[in-house]
């Protein structure tokens, strides 16, 4: 597991890749966000997307687990207090290859667990 | 469907709501945030969370799924450019009950699509 201590900001690390298909897509659709857009492709050519296109939760979360699987923090956890600014510039399409990169841009100690 | 101007600051609806059971969560978890505070009750436990917990993106999935069930934009989508201030105060448990409160704060004409 890795501490504060183990950290610095400017660390950047690039996770691995996921490819989303149009079963996954439809699948966290109609689980998650039951919507044309996201679940039916007639539908959807016709919609605000203009093709089928992952909800913007299943492309987080595929997100959350390409960071995970990436171990970086050597089986300690990641655990999130929030989200101040996540933005979805562009739709994720059946068939589409996402992976992350993430940077460590500041480091705050915790006022309530200063020992996590 | 509803327009903006169908649409006022003030307004709020509340959801019907979901409960997630032990496996849902296990499940949302080996798939999207495989961490053994959200997949291994044991491990839990003795983790940072003090018992088995919903991934923060599973919960934030079934709050937009209980969005979209309430149709308060008569079939429109509910089609999310961002997130700004997302918090988890709380973790969610095997055999809770959640729901959400939507409230529509502010209105913004899109600059690229007036039209939608």
């Amino acid at each position: 597991m890795k501490y504060l201590e183990d950290l610095a900001v400017g660390e950047r690390f690039m996770t691995q890749s996921a490819k989303v298909t149009e079963a996954d897509l439809i699948a966290f659709a109609k689980r998650f966000d039951p919507q044309p857009m996201h679940m039916d492709p007639e539908a959807a050519r016709k919609g605000p997307l203009g093709a089928l296109s992952a909800s913007g939760w299943h492309t987080v979360a595929l997100v959350m687990g390409l960071i995970v699987e990436a171990n970086t923090m050597d089986g300690g956890p990641w655990l999130g207090l929030g989200v101040d600014d996540l933005r979805w510039p562009s739709p994720v399409r059946p068939g589409d290859t996402i992976r992350a990169e993430v940077e460590i841009v500041s480091i705050t100690p915790s006022q309530s667990k200063p020992t996590h």
